[in-house]
């Protein structure tokens, strides 16, 4: 049985496992492949759409495609080739802290779009407020914020590897050089991904299985 | 055009963008639905099959069918039904610290799955060592561990939303409560997703716009 035909008797779910057994952290990018402008506003898209706590969003995704930004940035992350190498770099900031405008924004987004009063929306923006505030005073904002950005480097990661695009999530630089290379004040760079098409003939990692922990040291039934 | 011939027509990227444009945090569950078997089976893969840091996936997730255990906990997240009425709850624990213990754990793993020896895998070590050393130095290895979670809630969102089955992420709740009901030490609860099937007819929000920024306030290019 070739593959086509393999491929077509596996269920939905068994598709999107396959994708994610195929997708690694690609250490060796082919620099002449680049993520085509379709493939790359679905990836966009699908970063938006992913969920935050109350849909506030308190983050920004940078795609950094200008080899000259990048060349700045590898020496700020140990010179990881991915880096410079892959098509592009998408750097997820979260925002430092949630100000009134913050939420002010927010909600006045909702009424937009749902064409709902502000006055209908008080009880929200309250509940808003409220959460933000405590999370202020327990020093948590940083913290609250940068967890949903990361909501989106798991929806970008899945949404590539189903797309058959490679991608390579880093933590391994230096947030402080990084958010003055961006010129990030308001935000502060948290997590990076590149995004391409790997090189596996010059990739290490390609050839080696992929490493999880047993499942039922991850995974709990109760 | 039906729809059936409508999607026949899309791209696999557009499909994806369709499904997380169809989920939304469903607030109202039908309780006779559940997620079956060989479905709760593949989120879980998808969640094992997440990437986190260096691989070493320093968290849990109990799956909650119990409807003894959910009731208890239903009050520790503001009774919000979908913690009962949801097909299952699910909910992800960071482990509080890294100890020698998960290091030389984490490296037995990739010597065990790669058929490698324990020193030619030293250099990891030491740069895992290292990292988690620094980090807890930093009094920061909770929110490192904590985010790899949000990745894998990230993968949990996605892919169900690809297999039709509704998810609520949620924070709202007291996180000593649920540790404490759910009998976790080292590890402590820092999300929750209910999975299962809306009941649209009962759901307040299901009819609303789903409300996201404007794109360019989100991704910004350069």
């Amino acid at each position: 049985m070739g593959a086509q035909a393999k491929i077509s008797k596996l269920s939905k779910g068994e598709l999107v496992l396959d994708r994610l057994n195929w997708r690694y952290a690609v250490k060796a990018y082919d620099r002449s492949k680049k993520v085509s402008e379709s493939d790359l506003r679905i990836l966009e898209d699908a970063m938006l759409l992913s969920p935050s706590s109350f849909g506030i969003q308190p983050y920004k995704v940078l795609v950094i495609a200008d080899p000259a930004i990048r060349a700045k940035l590898g020496p700020a992350a140990y010179n990881q080739p991915a880096v410079t190498d892959a098509s592009h770099l998408l750097v997820f900031a979260y925002k430092k802290t949630l100000t009134d405008d913050d939420i002010d924004g927010f909600v006045g987004r909702i009424a937009e779009v749902r064409g709902q009063t502000r006055e209908s929306l008080a009880g929200l923006e309250t509940a808003v407020q409220g959460a933000v505030k405590r999370s202020i005073d327990a020093g948590s904002v940083e913290t609250w914020n940068s967890r949903q950005a990361y909501i989106a480097l798991g929806f970008l990661l899945e949404t590539a590897a189903l797309l058959d695009i490679d991608a390579t999530p880093m933590e391994g630089f230096d947030p402080k050089q990084f958010d003055g290379i961006l010129g990030l004040t308001e935000y502060s760079s948290v997590a990076v991904a590149a995004i391409g098409y790997r090189d596996a003939e010059n990739d290490w990692l390609a050839p080696l299985p992929k490493v999880r922990k047993p499942k039922n040291e991850l995974i709990e039934r109760i």
